[in-house]
């Protein structure tokens, strides 16, 4: 089969014909027809991952055929239950265990589960990671309510993307940060109330001017940034962060965490059950996850180009066809 | 009435003469037998404290006489219900109401309790503020169970203490920071498993091979420390902080955040509702607040320089008898 090979960090993907998997017991073969990328991918082949090995076939984000049914598939391995933290024996598809940017990935059975029906491939391999991370950190970890105002730092991305359009769906006025105003203004198409240019100097206070607090914020930031978050912040707030781009979180004032009685929350991720409850609500309210690209398998390295650009608003997609 | 005045900040109290409050409607007056000292009076004091007026009597925690019984005082007003924050109008006792450092005052009915039958006056009036504040942020925010590891930070602080002595009645293993030996000798004799110097350079990876990690740690000094905190917490843990002495949160590992699915969470106070369950547990469990020193009313200002010296392990208390 058709695969892209990673053999080394720090160099492009390779396009290389490799032994197709076997299934064996309760792991079964599935035919990718699309697979997407998620950060994790860019940041292992940065060499910027623990536990990296190589040679590796990445990919956590896969659709496909299996048993002649249009299947997605749940990149979380071992995590069955919803629980405050995954069990010491969870990984993640596409490392150790080889992934989806190949024309066939071998998974236990109990990772996959039927495609929503009105998505595509492309669509349905944009969904899980991000999906089930956005889940669990708006429903989950941030208890989102139906009142609840909510801000998405740096909409564009895949998960802040999905943690979106949840929101959205679920019927909360949704406000967006990002440095672009395209990005901005795509996000008010997709039902934002409004937005704010991070770059600019007191952005929290123009934010808050316009749009009052916020009962829930969904950060993948961190850095120096991460104390403007908590200043926008309602009493009671949750502030759900499953990313760290800009590295350690500074500059938090404990006075209005604790006067505003704030929870932080850190999530990546989700159980099994967390994705099955995703799927339904992606089901009930149509959520079509916003794609970027979609690119043939051949032309990985440029997706992964144009992800370290940071210029993407949605997911990256890889369609196996003529691989 | 005789009472501990503050006529401007950055002052001494003043004891003084004081027309004595009337009861009015639902409003009680308590013949206060002791009250205690809390932080925020220093700050108030210090002029470091929002919404300060002057003159005025200070002192959120009384115990004494009200209706001929024992009774003790909630300082947490308008705050009935548990609730994940304080109504608008909530207010503590002592700002801008006239508070407990006097041998009268004024307060709702529905915020006196009977006091606990294994308490003196002085241990009563030990208890309210630093007990609501360690059972919320304990109970309530961090979820404690009872196979936790709990570690608490800077012991000999009045929450800090309850929270610890909270923890060991619980049957939870607890373990404490602080910057003296002879206070962690203390807790040592009060239950506590073991402790670390955190002025020791790298405290937190020799806790961590001492103690193994924690599930949940009580916090009040925020600060770069902060930092070292989420390294000893475990996958799951609860950090909560009720005070930030230190200054701003820095150096926070937003990675460890997430992948640790770690809660940062905020508290202050608490409500009627949560003061009642206290109770409830101090009476179980027979726990006696730690009292540091007590002094006359009229010698005030000592007990606030020994907290001004940061040098006590537990409560400072005035007593009202001749004042």
């Amino acid at each position: 089969m058709k695969a892209l090979k990673l053999n080394q960090t720090n160099h492009p993907f390779v396009l290389s014909e490799v032994e197709a998997p076997s299934p064996f017991g309760k792991n079964k073969v599935v035919s990718i027809k699309a697979a997407a990328l998620n950060h994790r991918d860019l940041w292992i082949q940065q060499g910027q991952y623990a536990g990296i090995k190589t040679p590796i076939i990445l990919g956590s984000d896969g659709a496909g055929i299996w048993n002649r049914k249009k299947v997605i598939i749940l990149p979380s391995l071992n995590w069955s239950q919803q629980s405050p933290f995954p069990p010491k024996n969870f990984k993640i598809l596409g490392l150790p265990d080889d992934g989806t940017f190949a024309e066939k990935v071998l998974v236990p059975e109990k990772n996959i589960f039927p495609m929503p029906k009105h998505l595509s491939f492309a669509q349905a391999a944009a969904l899980p990671l991000a999906g089930l991370t956005a889940y669990r950190v708006l429903f989950s970890r941030c208890q989102l309510k139906k009142k609840d105002s909510v801000l998405i730092s740096g909409i564009g991305g895949g998960v802040a993307l999905m943690a979106f359009q949840f929101a959205v769906a679920n019927g909360n006025e949704v406000w967006v940060t990002s440095s672009s105003k395209t990005k901005i203004k795509k996000a008010i198409q997709l039902g934002a109330k409004g937005g704010i240019l991070y770059s600019d100097g007191d952005w929290h206070k123009k934010l808050l001017k316009k749009a009052g607090g916020f009962d829930v914020i969904i950060d993948s930031a961190a850095g120096d940034g991460f104390g403007q978050l908590i200043k926008v912040a309602n009493s009671g707030a949750r502030i759900g962060i499953y990313g760290g781009t800009r590295g350690k979180m500074n500059g938090i004032i404990p006075q209005m965490v604790f006067w505003k009685q704030l929870s932080i929350l850190g999530s990546t991720m989700g159980s099994r059950q967390e994705f099955a409850k995703m799927l339904q609500f992606v089901q009930k309210y149509k959520i079509v996850p916003v794609i970027d690209q979609v690119y043939k398998l051949k032309d990985g390295n440029k997706a992964f180009q144009k992800m370290a650009s940071g210029k993407q608003f949605g997911k990256l997609v890889l369609e196996m066809k003529g691989a």
